[in-house]
């Protein structure tokens, strides 16, 4: 555990010191806190829609997030075209399947990514259980997806975390009261956050932004731990300060930028093995 | 009145309580002042922009918000495979009509909805008018719309709201320094608010997205009215506190969270006779 | 100097008096920054993506803004529309060349560009380098666009900049650390903002939507010393409250909304002689 906490210390401080470019194809919703989060912990974000500009900034970027939340009909060949260019350059990227199951165009290219093996995937429980059952992967369970929130708690996705994780060789990142990171082998179960993350649009969606972010200096379980260390960290700070889910906005973007290497990696965690 | 009192107390008792899922077809500027305000009031927000996308979650929401601000091609499918899905399953929906008359697609988008009702309509005044006139309905008078800000005062759309609220046996709320609410009948004018709101992109678009939640557990008179009463409370505490637009912005979000349903039952208003 | 603090000056009070309404296509990730610092200095915000609707507001608008930032498919058929518009009805425009170069659709509208010539271009060095790169306009070095953050430092992009405004006749603004403007004849050097501007998403964006605001009421020089400086201004204050990008985000809007004409006018820079 000391050796992994020294793991997200490094990747914290590699951030603030290489700016690491970041490029993303996703939703409008939340496309401007992601930003504002991915810039407070150390990154430098770009936000692009259609194909060659996709494929452009997978090549010059570090690392690449790609959310699936509110969707436009162009995505069908973006898409297809950045997990291309991902590969092909081997560029760590994470991913977010929003609300999987809800259209076709969806379906279709969380689909395709199975084999495309994202670095990361991030997601809540009911997201984490569908997307293992869309992709096949052991008795996953039934998902509950309702719009974009969750309805199963994070317990039930372990398996299914588990199972994109080995399927991946990357790691899974399951977000809720209390979070879940795994490589497959290790579970960690992180601690902190506030009650007004569920009251703030993107505060997933801006995760799995500053996850890529640390996936351009360390290496996957670790990139997944780092970024959801700091959200429990900022989010327990913001949420004691905050009067509302406004203030807690403004004061969880003060917090990640405000949060030390140590305050991250002295977030409390446990560990434990990943029998499936 | 006492009555009304009642059933607005309800209906924030019973969105904090149930959580309806509201999706939206809305615009990107306002999107996620939207979400935020829906969240802050109880609900759970969806937004997204495609077809199937829409229709599916049409069906498995409890309310739709449908807002013409900032259109893309695709609405010209999303927009008609929508409201034909909330036709056929009876589900409430809110729509606003932003800068009607600015293009071919809004208006045809607009004149479409004519004949599917929508259970509540929120505009500022010069909209209220256009869209009454878009319809012919009756003697409603010359709009003025400029861009997306009203140059008519309220008091102007009163005949063109009630009007529209006769037609579509709905609601009408007409947002300006005092809001007006009609269900043809009666109607309501609603005290409160702040000049601040004017300073803010998507005062009024999340207005309407707030109205869809309530649209969800009331009546649309009493949606329309649970809506404007909780925006009027938390506009006249937000602008107390604030020192300018940002922070406007940041207590607003924090007082619709933290307003009891007494704070919003109690907001004070006048009902008269929806005499044409 | 003082000739020209007065005309800033009026410019402020002009803008705030005659709410000028700026038609904007912009870009989705900051848009809704963009449009609450437009209203935040006096101006009326409403933001298109589609060609008639783009076409009517450059129309009924009195300047106009374009920011190629995250573009959708439609821009190919929507921008040369709306500066088509913009040249036949001699609207003020602001462009803002956000990454060019990342894709095909992007240098082909900016290329496109040159000849209708923007009232005033607003970006970042390495942008402004890239922009006279691209237009061919002399001896203007060698650009480093790195995803939407500038690599290059302001002063690098001083010919560029003069070239670029001896081409349109208009302004050029290059934000950084000191903002640069020039008319082609004089260089303004603009003190001020804070290091929380790189930290927040739509800094850069939201100062071009502003000197929109500021060219519907000034001429294309004053309006974009009268952005710049107000940006200072309020950047500067706003950095001296803030605890992190947040609190900065929500005080700087609060400092632009507040801002007097003094405050704007007594901003303090230098004047130079545009030599080449």
């Amino acid at each position: 555990m000391d050796q992994l906490k020294e793991k997200i210390r490094q990747a914290a401080v590699d951030a603030r010191n290489t700016k690491p470019l970041v490029g993303s194809v996703t939703n409008t919703i939340t496309n401007t806190f992601v930003a504002n989060a991915q810039l407070a912990v150390g990154g430098s974000a770009a936000m692009v829609f259609v194909p060659d500009e996709s494929e452009s900034l997978a090549r010059a970027g570090n690392a690449f997030y790609i959310n699936v939340g509110g969707i436009f009909p162009v995505y069908a060949e973006t898409l297809p075209a950045v997990v291309r260019t991902l590969k092909e350059t081997g560029k760590p990227w994470v991913l977010d399947p929003v609300a999987v199951g809800i259209g076709s165009l969806r379906t279709s290219v969380l689909s395709l990514f199975k084999d495309f093996k994202p670095t990361i995937i991030r997601g809540n429980a009911s997201e984490i259980i569908a997307l293992a059952g869309l992709w096949e992967l052991g008795e996953s369970g039934a998902s509950h997806v309702r719009g974009v929130d969750s309805v199963d708690p994070v317990s039930a996705a372990r398996s299914a975390a588990v199972a994109l994780a080995r399927w991946t060789g990357g790691a899974v990142a399951v977000s809720g009261a209390t979070d879940l990171v795994t490589d497959g082998t290790s579970v960690v179960l992180s601690h902190g956050g506030s009650h007004f993350m569920e009251k703030i649009t993107g505060a997933g969606c801006s995760l799995g932004g500053v996850a890529a972010v640390y996936a351009a200096v360390a290496d996957p379980f670790v990139a997944a731990l780092t970024a959801t260390a700091i959200y429990n960290h900022a989010g327990r700070r913001a949420g004691s300060l905050a009067a509302g889910p406004g203030s807690f906005n403004m004061h969880f973007l003060d917090e990640l930028y405000k949060a030390s290497a140590d305050d991250i990696s002295n977030n409390p965690f446990d560990i434990e093995e990943a029998t499936k």
